[in-house]
């Protein structure tokens, strides 16, 4: 409740009162589990605070010149490693789908020319569900935190949330060969939200030195031991992943910053322009060794780069009508986006709770329902004849073109055809490219879009990697046609520049980044004076979508249950203080306590870290020293630091441990834990001495502190644990740890439950603004 | 000095020692002046914390949503603006230079063709000196602190650092009109770093409503009153001034993030992107009115926009080695650019502090200079014949344009003149044009570039508003020209790639921002295909200019003594706690304190913050309540908030006040003072609660808690004040404050000089690599 100590008579009385006594033994009742990929798994929390204690000052104070002049190099060879796995990645990524999609169009393409047209369609039918089934498959059994687009998770990743398994080797291998051969089954999913993901888990396998578990690992790449080390490299690659998945360098490093990470510092921009660069570059020199013909059927479409505009375009303030009310449009269209995914996702995850066969039969029936409807539905539409004198090839010979035979008669195209029996990057070039007004009729464009519309919703939440990127673009690339095509000679702009905008509405509209959307849309079209237009269109599409609902990225977070802490703080955290919500029971440790108490507290608990505090005779008083944590408690255990009186220890006892035992493991499920550890009675009646391993300088707040402050101290620097400290002397030195799960709206709200009325429903819209 | 409280066998008597007894009167020492434009001025620091006292929480509470929406919308509206004047200062700023630089070269030109030399060069030398001598004469007069470009005094503001009369409607004046004039005297020195200002200045204003000092102030757009607030708005305007200057909004927004700001939230990059949007649009409008030619001599060349390469560039990996020696010696330029020009800077100081006739002259001087030269060096080389078939007029006709005529015969032309008679936008594009590798002699290059190098350090601390961006550019530009001479057939690249990869290697070099400078040559060249190169040159550059000095703005704030806090940690201050750092007197108040205390304590020291206490009766035992600002008590005084007897006050008291006294004023000068607040005897032994107007929530760490952790959480919340609490009860309960200066490395070092001796001189460069 908040305290208000001037509002009457009693302020003496309640000044003395202590906050937290009625609420001591309140244990934290929000669930500490999230949807990891499609299965529930336990969360912990990251911890990217400094551990500063005595040990790790001393081996600070021993390295030399040379050793940090080795710590900046691994930081920068990290990088550039980084950068080329992730472009090699990207590369073969975009090899292997071109050419295994490819291969399937030309066959059933080939079919089709001598009319067999169900032969075609058992081949098309057959090829794609059993890449889905592949994919499938391999995603649920091997690694089920592969599925899906794998943004949000790596999103909380960086806001401080350990999925654990997001960043094991497994994941990364079945998120590249499922993403291939999900992508080439023609599922309407895509590439970027994977590759996003296959940079990070690239940089966190880098980071840790390799994967622990299949004893993959180097020595002299683990160099970084702690969370906030890992978290910049996974910054890095989730830029890099990014820049290779839409060639789009600047783009990828304002995607990462902008939309993922939750922590900004100049110096880790310029990294991850580093890294981006890396990926940059070499893509440039295998497109060049591609471009010999060399790569089968990876051609030109091979990756995305849409240079639809390189010529100059012209537009005028007439022009700004059209393009808001584009934007408006395209906010309306994201958000419902948002709210029917979030809703098929919900009704998905009951499916997946029935087990792993269900999971898998359900991405089969999706990829028969795309089957048919792909195949089915250019028929719906009639043939028309190719244009007297086209720009390509009428009808296309071979794979990709804007004039797809399909059933038609000679010197015929089918213009359905041309967007829907084509890969989804063949699709968006095709509706992207200009002086194609009149190659396109409006019904073939108003179908594709709501195919489009619903299978991209429909398409990912199936057990497999999946993005949302092209989705949303092709979707919203057929949406903006639609508008061009409506408007007709009342606008001077052509319908392919409709198409990009359209394009940047949707996008705008679902995932709410603005700046790097803007970025990447410019680096995919290739044209900068497109600027003024995608920033205008881009800013009423989220401003419109705001209004409705959360961006995509956020209502799967929340959906999975991860709990990610945003920067906004609710308005009712101002009138709460910290002791409000602090729970209990607390755990502590004297400075030098009794190896029972360790591992009896250690055992019966599942707290990480433990205040130590200084009781008579150490001190006059009892006064907090610091916060020990239990990796390094388990630490000590192992080795054995035992005294047999409790006394100080002496610092010969650092020759016992390297500053490796201290360092944070990698996120590996081989940890030590507290009952691997045997111990005899005798050493259980020792003595450990915690002050030189406990962390001297834990922040702190007093329990008077306003909630929102709290907050911004906890979110702000990156930490795991807040010790509350009492206002009044007298009392325990410190009363209470604030973690992650009491900053979440549904652990306060629910000791608070009258608050929940004074939320306005509407209130988001405004804090999103604000 | 570092504690260790395990080394030895006094670890007891070490822990019962109050840390702080033997440094409690040692004062602050470092300096709290520095120099602002070219006078020096006491500084004072912003507060970018939330003061949540029981007044401001009650009027959060009263708040409905009306408010909340008004708020927001007040937020956006300023935004928009913020966006339209910045654009038409900008606008004007370019009609302005285009037309007044314009018609001097058309002047002169016209008098070379009729060979009246002498006349010619009278006309040029006067109208550069008047222009001058305007410039110079205003700036010193009315606003010395608009003088320089201004970045570095909005960034050391974006940091905390409230440098006094940098946002006053005199400087805005004074800076965009000192602009336009300086720039069209021929000096070389850029308009970009001005604009960057003129957004932050126009931005601040709005922002509180007008200019105090002049009664223009409008009511309903005073609704901003706090640090946190403006700060967002004077990001957003440095945005719009770097969008407007370039007609780069992507890279504007990029370099008020990169380049400026010190905190950094998504939701106030979509603002600033907002502001960037409504430049862009707005001045696409503007320049399709000038299109028809109704804007004088404003042609093509107004606002720079290189669009050198719209047609595709292709390059390929051997390109790679002759750009990565473009970066590494773009890097050694670029710091000796900043060693040179900090040298300069320094001497001109010393002129600088004679008097103001001193400053006039100076610029005086540094015009006659610039004058003699530039009419003076054309005649060194030898005419060149037109080339056969010219893709301009040669010579060339009226103002702009690549064939200068200067003293040539009729069909030959003046290559050096061609870039040296020019304005630096014209000059810049003539070296960035392609297909003009045999335009200009080697020697007429150089000689440019040496002109440029040494005129843009000996310009820009002349007593004008006065850029480094296009100086730097310019000479970044002809040295590229210069390396791609050199290698001559042994590269593939066009002189005019050469030219803009140049330019951003010097930027690279002497800025050391990034992402923002690679998308500002983006927008400027109009070419993406070019990114990969200059994303390499920008990071060699910067690599190897790290190695020797700091970025050009960093210097610049240190030689004006600007308090800085840069993100990097040095390493002692792991070793230090702040006990080791803070100094006192202190000065605390009770919680119900006699007003004839605050006066004489407000009366006799310049504290900004002051700790409240309560101490017994009013609480058991001395304890910290919060902190109370002298602006607050200064508003208590003035309204007579006074109680006769020392007990609580009830809510009543707060209708004597609006949330509008208690709200942080302007910047401008009229400020209350102490002095003009006149209190009788009998008021002055009357007492004040303070309890309702203190933040009750400060920030506090403990004494022992390493200095490293206090700087995170200092600045990574943007305080003023961190309080500094004992670790052993029993003494009083606030043993220091902490600010700015005690977390400046003089202040640090000069209190513990042995750690001086530990710092490596080389270690800042691996600082900013880390």
């Amino acid at each position: 409740m908040p305290s208000s100590h001037f509002s009457n008579g009693d302020s003496e009385s309640l000044l003395r009162l202590p906050l937290l006594s009625s609420q001591r033994s309140i244990v934290n009742s929000t669930s500490q589990v999230a949807i990891v990929g499609s299965n529930v798994s336990p969360i912990e929390s990251l911890d990217y605070e400094v551990c500063e204690n005595e040990f790790v000052k001393l081996d600070w104070r021993r390295r030399g010149k040379a050793q940090i002049f080795q710590f900046i190099f691994m930081k920068w060879l990290l990088c550039f490693f980084i950068g080329m796995i992730v472009c090699l990645v990207g590369f073969c990524n975009n090899l292997a789908v071109e050419n295994l999609a490819g291969i399937k169009f030309v066959v059933t393409s080939n079919m089709m020319l001598e009319r067999r047209f169900l032969l075609a369609f058992l081949v098309f039918f057959i090829s794609n569900l059993v890449l889905t089934l592949f994919a499938a498959t391999i995603t649920a059994l091997i690694a089920p935190t592969a599925t899906g687009s794998g943004i949000p998770e790596v999103k909380a990743y960086l806001n401080g949330v350990d999925a654990p398994g997001i960043f094991t080797i497994q994941t990364l291998i079945v998120k590249i060969i499922g993403s291939i051969t999900a992508v080439s089954s023609s599922l309407l999913i895509g590439k970027a939200g994977p590759m996003v993901h296959t940079g990070a888990c690239v940089a966190a396998l880098l980071g840790q030195g390799g994967s622990k578990r299949y004893g993959l690992t180097w020595k002299w790449l683990q160099f970084f031991k702690n969370d906030r080390d890992r978290r910049d490299l996974i910054i890095c690659g989730s830029a890099a992943g990014m820049a290779a998945a839409f060639r789009a360098p600047v783009g990828g490093v304002l995607f990462a910053l902008e939309g993922m990470a939750s922590g900004w510092r100049s110096a880790l921009l310029w990294r991850a322009f580093f890294t981006a660069a890396i990926v940059a570059i070499l893509l440039r020199a295998m497109i060049d060794l591609c471009l010999s013909g060399r790569c089968g059927l990876f051609g030109k479409g091979g990756l995305i780069m849409f240079d639809a505009y390189s010529a100059s375009v012209s537009y005028h303030l007439t022009d700004v009508p059209p393009v808001f009310l584009l934007g408006v449009i395209g906010g309306i269209l994201g958000s419902l986006f948002n709210l029917i995914l979030s809703k098929v996702l919900r009704i998905y995850n009951f499916v997946n709770e029935k087990g792993t066969i269900f999971k898998i039969l359900l991405a089969c029936v999706i990829s028969i329902f795309t089957s048919c409807l792909l195949f089915g539905l250019p028929w719906l539409t009639s043939c028309r004849p190719c244009p007297p004198d086209p720009t390509e090839p009428c009808p296309t010979i071979g794979r990709s073109g804007i004039y797809k035979k399909f059933q038609c008669p000679s010197n015929h195209y089918n213009d359905l055809a041309s967007l829907i029996f084509n890969t989804n990057d063949d699709a968006i070039r095709n509706l992207f490219s200009k002086n194609t007004d009149d190659e396109f009729e409006f019904r073939s464009v108003f179908i594709f879009f709501i195919l489009c519309f619903f299978l991209s919703i429909f398409s990912y939440g199936v057990v497999a990697p999946a993005g949302l990127f092209v989705p949303v673009i092709v979707t919203g690339a057929s949406y903006g046609r639609i508008v061009g095509m409506l408007l007709g000679k009342n606008s001077s702009l052509n319908h392919g520049l409709y198409a990009v905008l359209g394009a940047a509405s949707f996008l705008g509209g679902s995932m709410r980044t603005t700046v790097s959307l803007c970025v990447i849309i410019l680096e995919l079209t290739n044209n900068l004076l497109l600027l003024p237009l995608i920033m205008m269109v881009l800013f009423i599409s989220k401003t419109v979508g705001d209004a409705f609902n959360a961006n995509i990225y956020d209502i799967i977070m929340k959906a999975k249950g991860l709990p990610y802490l945003g920067t906004h703080a609710e308005l009712y955290t101002r009138q709460l203080t910290v002791g409000d919500v602090v729970t209990g029971p607390l755990q502590t440790f004297n400075g030098i306590e009794k190896v029972r108490n360790i591992v009896f507290t250690l055992k019966t608990t599942g707290h990480n870290g433990f205040p130590v505090i200084d009781e008579p005779p150490i001190s006059e008083a009892p006064v907090l020293f610091g916060i020990i944590l239990r990796d390094h408690l388990l630490t000590l255990l192992k080795n054995k630091a035992f005294l047999s009186l409790p006394i100080a220890t002496s610092t010969e006892v650092f020759s016992k441990f390297s500053a490796d035992d201290f360092a944070k493991k990698g996120s590996s499920r081989v940890t030590l834990k507290i009952e691997d550890i045997q111990l005899s009675d005798e050493e259980m009646d020792m003595f450990i001495d915690l002050h030189p391993y406990a962390n001297a300088s834990p922040y702190t707040v007093v329990e008077t502190m306003s909630l929102a402050k709290a907050l911004a101290l906890f979110r702000g620097l990156g930490l795991r644990h807040l010790l509350v400290v009492p206002k009044f002397p007298g009392r325990s030195p410190v009363v209470g740890i604030l973690t992650r799960h009491d900053f979440t709206p549904e652990h306060v709200l629910g000791l608070h439950p009258f608050l929940v009325r004074n939320r306005g429903n509407k209130l988001r819209f405004f804090s999103t603004l604000a």
